[in-house]
């Protein structure tokens, strides 16, 4: 029975370990089959969106060509590791519905076709190929579709070294190392079933899946089979098993690596990679992972047995990930037993006694055989301890366990049961392509954001999911400022913001922060800039008045960017008016410009090397009328649109109903309640800023070329490869000629987002472009 | 008898255009023979740092291989093109000075060889090695030796635009301004004799120059030479002149264009170029100057009988500049009278009798003959009027007035009798050669600026000079901002403060900006990095007690970089007083560092490229007891180092005698009265700022290679081109292990005037070195 080893539970708590418990390094893998719009296995290649099969260390094949496997990096936090498998889900999710497919939410197969017809990834390395096709012949085709989420984790370095520090014996700090790993290894494979119990969520299947085990099922719709009480038929006997239960030893490295090594020479397994053991003992590099025990020692354990929750967008909940979590440290901090082969056959029993008659089966040791329920109970009670003992303020911890034995008391409660009894009122098939769909159109609705990146800036997330995507790394190596490190092979790249990169120069960059030098520039080139004269002193200044006076201008201090200590006067002004607008201007900076004011509507032209990749143009925070909603109503319904939040989060702000807002329609004399004419175009602000619930509005298609080539070589002027040209244009009906357009200014570090989420109009994938200039 | 034309004085007035008349462009060119340590003609090639010469725009050969043509742009200033000319002075001198060699201040040449061993200029072009010969052989080659000064103009474009509309004539604007500068150049080539007389300086000669004219010559020893009353060699029968006077019509464009064309045909002259009249009529391109006329007109204005002043360093005077320009005026606004032939040939008598015979000769004109004097004195009255007239406020045109008519008045007090009466204390040879050395010592002095833009940042003017001196072309975009275009044939660079350029990448910058992510960099790449920590709250940092207490610490605000919010603890400090040093740095920026203190002296290695150019040490303001004078006269005696200045003017700053210093010296137990022993250092300030007096100390040749390496590995490591990487070492004596040194920060924008101009140590060229990057 298990009881908590509460010396060395005491011993922690003297040293004030407890907490570095906590610590430790967390992996998500996760398989999951592509299927089409009709939930039948998808027949196409993998993606080529997704990069390099062998080479994209995020996302890759697995077995089969129609089988994605995503990979997070490992983090030191659940919470991390969680966000990042749902940015990997949203990622693959968001290309796959450009071909109308999903990802299949459960681990068991969707409608496949015939064994022959399940396409093998193709790799490009021929022994990878090989590999696959021996295993395809071993264990069959349909049977490697099964998929399912792998849990990697370790303890913290610290902690593991201060254990040693403390326990202070004569071993080495390898040797302790790897004899922890290998008795958490073991009281993991002991109580697995309790795990499986409370993980697996795959009780029906498909018809379509292998014969034997469909002649085996029950159904009532001849469709969704299961068997009574299973709860994981990957777990079952017509899951993903080797041919016979290998034992070999646990007991040490040495014994552990014997008994592998054996299993393979005898050609038992084709290599190690096929002991299909629930947990496997893992090393840093893994490349030839025997040797490296031998030399390195354990790096972190791989729980391997659990299923994909189809509750769950991503598969699996980060509450999950948290108990497994503290099941592991109840499995380090238990009375150890003995794990010799007779202990691994009784494991492998209790397991598939697990799988046949859920929690209502018996438990069996080397001594008694009780209930299971009974033998669970305790292992939650004595977890509540363990958590009580040494983390008394983690109430979160007891809320947590408190659900899972809820779990154990009711079958009810258990992921399988809620997913079996919500198949039973459509099908197996149906109710698995729906979740699909739902997941997928909620990665829709927030494809702008890198889940758990949302403290960067749009562009930056936009960016990380391009790079991620194709398999490009990422280190924050500043996340305040949104500073990253991308790196492919022996690339890398350094990125600030998103477009602030390598292939800008630094010359380029001031040539841009200075008007002064961005017209002179533009000039030189032919470009048409407003004309104007910069000024140093307010006598210079206001000399100019007989110059310009009736015409109209605009007077604005030389670098400031935000709109601060700029006057325009588009109708008649006096001396008096234009030594004001001087004054204001000159407390801004010690030169100040007066240009000639540019009519026409502004466009922001984002050019990227050689390329115009989006043209947006931005309009006042507005709604349309019905005829039957007011205002305020039309303003409510809009700000329902996703896009529209607070606090740059999202592409587009909402609009407020504030002072400002309720000032410019009593200035048009209108208010809240009014309600506009079907069609009719209500304006809410003067300025057009996004910031202010403004629209923007893509014109990419709607724009001459002429235009397009006037902003690249405005950029090529300024030798930027990326930047944001703003353009005054008469009508964009017409041709671009020498008086009907003039550049007002070329911005570095332009904002992506808004040219890949507009308000109305297509996604450019402006992010995807940085990425083919940095790495193409 | 010259008058002014009052009616046009009138009609300028009531038209408010007297300012436009002040307006216009101003070029010079002047040319000086290269003279070695012992006033001999230099036989030594064109310096190679000058670049092609045919391509330098501002440096180049002329006749003879050891003749330097300085050549300024057109500036709109007199003000800016005497300080262009005395920049290219400065340039020129310095280079010179390596190589032993000075600008022989005189129009005459100095110790000249046999007339074979004179080398001829070696341009690439076969067709201008030939014209050379040929001149050679025409003239003789002492006497292309003669040196002077080309004074160009022309006015100001809108003012003959308006002069234009008020005349309103029949004529084309073409034909109206040809007419203008036709009628200035008659009666400058009238009244030429004034000019000579009062430019001239070029009285006494060496005994080496052509045997005709030494034998025609007087001498009391034997060595200078000189016609009685002679002012001017180079514009005498000696000098530089046609063989015969050629009389060519200045009445139109066509007419002279035909005369020349004649000219030529005949094969009386070579080319046009070897038409050399006093007042030359120029084109804008000048590459086929008639044909040009004829389509183009006339651009600008050439007076070429300017004597070099031996009594100015750059050869002529910002007064004389002045005073030139006014007579240019007088000339336009003067009563036109007639020019044909008869008068020409009457102009060139009174040349050649005012040199004979200087101010004391006849002048005549086709009916009268009367004292030169008076005639001179009657067109300085007329300036004067027209000064009065035209542009009342300008006193300082009436004190050049006066003082060149006292010249008048008095010959004594014309540049050549005072030139004349110093060489008859020495020799023409020791006169000239002690004037060369004393300018060029004068340039030594302050080599560190660029005469006319000492506004500008000392990085920024040294590189201006590196430029000047290849000849690569510079225009500033932004004076206030130290933004330069510089620009080679097809090649242009935008440069920022000196080492802002295009080889270094925005992400470059960023990387160099962030401590944080500096060292994350430098530390992935092996580089040694001090040890520490970045922490985001108050509660997180002072966490950190524990770890740190004891040690030798720094605590800093993550990205300020001026010294605020730093506390450094080398020795115990308490809680509260690391508390104390968080709270003030967390004032200062989100994040804060802490780090470990790294001992050692700090040195700044200027990386270039793949090289370190520059290794400085900076010490505390002090000053080294000589057993006799107190501290305050000692800083007083170390003040008067020229390099020393207030306001960054200068490489390095005065120390001051203020509260600081004196508190510094209290807390030693000194005072300013205390008289150090010789040898003692005393020090005045703790930081070794050098904007608070601090000493800067070349150790480029005293710091071991392994150092260099790592210095230019962290800016590979950076990626940058262009940085000051700032290093801690223990002991320069030993060679750099992986525990001796520390990098401390990388900086990019690196001052380059301090490793060019040390308190001790030599120039390292870093200007010329961005160039090599730049444009190599």
């Amino acid at each position: 029975m298990i009881s908590l080893n509460r010396e060395l539970i005491e011993h922690i708590i003297s040293n004030s370990v407890n907490d570095d418990l906590l610590r430790g390094q967390f992996g998500l893998e996760k398989e999951n089959v592509r299927v089409d719009e009709e939930g039948k296995l998808a027949l196409t290649p993998h993606p080529k969106a997704f990069g390099s099969k062998t080479e994209n260390p995020y996302i890759q094949t697995d077995f089969s060509e129609s089988q994605i496997e995503m990979i997070t990096p490992t983090f030191s936090s659940i919470e991390e590791t969680y966000h990042f498998l749902e940015a990997l889900q949203d990622i693959v999710s968001l290309e796959l519905i450009e071909q109308g497919e999903y990802l299949w939410p459960s681990s068991n197969p969707p409608m496949l076709p015939k064994e022959t017809e399940i396409p093998i990834a193709k790799m490009d390395d021929p022994i990878a190929d090989e590999y696959r096709h021996e295993l395809a012949d071993k264990y069959g085709r349909k049977r490697q579709l099964l998929s399912g989420i792998h849990y990697n984790f370790s303890f913290d370095e610290k902690l593991l070294r201060k254990l040693y520090d403390l326990q202070n014996g004569l071993e080495t700090y390898k040797e302790f190392k790897d004899g922890l790993y290998f008795r958490v290894a073991r009281n993991l494979l002991r109580y697995r079933w309790l795990l499986i119990y409370l993980t697996g969520a795959s009780p029906v299947f498909d018809k379509t899946y292998i014969e034997r085990c469909v002649s085996l099922g029950q159904s009532e719709d001849n469709i969704s089979y299961y068997f009574p009480n299973m709860n994981s038929l990957r777990n079952s006997v017509c899951g993903y098993r080797n041919a016979k239960p290998y034992a070999v030893s646990y007991h040490s490295v040495n014994d552990y690596v014997h008994d592998l090594t054996e299993l393979i020479h005898t050609n038992e397994l084709l290599s190690v990679k096929e002991f299909y053991s629930p947990v496997r003992i893992k090393t840093a590099k893994g490349i030839d992972p025997l040797q490296e025990l031998l030399e390195d020692g354990v790096a972190y354990l791989e729980l391997r047995f659990l299923d994909l929750n189809p509750l769950h967008k991503v598969g699996i909940s980060k509450e999950t990930m948290q108990f497994i979590h503290l099941f592991i440290l109840l499995m380090l901090l238990k009375v150890d037993e003995p794990f010799e082969k007779e202990d691994q056959q009784l494991a492998n029993l209790n397991h598939d006694q697990l799988i046949m008659n859920s929690i209502d089966a018996f438990h069996k040791d080397q001594e008694n055989c009780i209930p299971m329920k009974n033998v669970a109970i305790r292992c939650m009670d004595e977890m509540r301890v363990m958590v009580e003992l040494l983390f008394p303020k983690a109430q979160e911890f007891l809320d947590i366990l408190d659900g899972e034995k809820q779990k154990i008391l009711n079958a009810d409660l258990s992921f399988s049961s809620i997913v079996k009894s919500q198949i039973q009122t459509s099908s197996y098939r149906e109710y698995h392509l729906d979740k699909a769909k739902e997941y997928a159109q909620e990665s829709a609705r927030t494809g702008y954001r890198f889940a758990g990146f949302e403290d960067l800036e749009l562009s930056t997330q936009l960016l990380l999911k391009a790079a991620v995507k194709r398999g490009i790394r990422f280190t924050l190596m500043d996340r305040e400022e949104n500073f990253l490190l991308l790196s492919q092979g022996n690339h890398q790249e350094y990125v600030k913001q998103a477009t602030k990169t390598s292939l800008d120069s630094y010359s380029t960059v001031l040539i841009m922060e200075n008007k002064i030098i961005t017209k002179a520039v533009l000039s030189q080139h032919g470009i048409r800039v407003p004309s104007g004269e910069a000024f140093h002193s307010l006598d210079e200044a206001i000399s100019s008045y007989d110059t310009y006076s009736g015409k109209s201008i605009v007077i604005k201090p030389k670098s400031t960017n935000f709109g601060l200590g700029i006057t325009i006067f588009n109708r008649e002004f006096s001396k008096d008016d234009m030594l004001r607008a001087f004054e204001m201007a000159f407390t801004h900076d010690k030169t100040v410009l007066l240009e000639e004011f540019v009519t026409g509507r502004e466009y922001r032209f984002l050019v990227m090397g050689d390329e115009v990749v989006g043209i947006l143009h931005r309009v006042p925070a507005n709604v349309v009328g019905d005829g039957i909603h007011t205002i305020e109503q039309l303003v409510h319904h809009k700000n329902k649109d996703p896009l529209r939040g607070r606090g740059y989060k999202t592409p587009l702000e909402k609009i407020q109903l504030g002072e400002a807002e309720e000032m410019f329609l009593k200035n048009h004399s209108m208010k809240w309640n009014d309600i506009p004419q079907p069609g009719e175009v209500v304006y809410l602000r003067e300025n057009s800023n996004i910031s202010t619930g403004g629209d923007s509005i893509d014109f990419t298609d709607d724009i001459p070329f002429s235009y397009k080539q006037l902003a690249i070589q405005a950029a090529k002027a300024a030798r930027a490869t990326f930047c944001g040209v703003d353009m005054m244009i008469e009508n964009i009906q017409e041709e671009a000629s020498d008086i009907n357009y003039s550049i007002i200014e070329i911005n570095f570090n332009p904002a992506i987002h808004i040219h890949c989420y507009p308000y109305i109009g297509k996604n450019r994938l402006a992010n995807e472009k940085i990425l083919d200039l940095l790495f193409g």
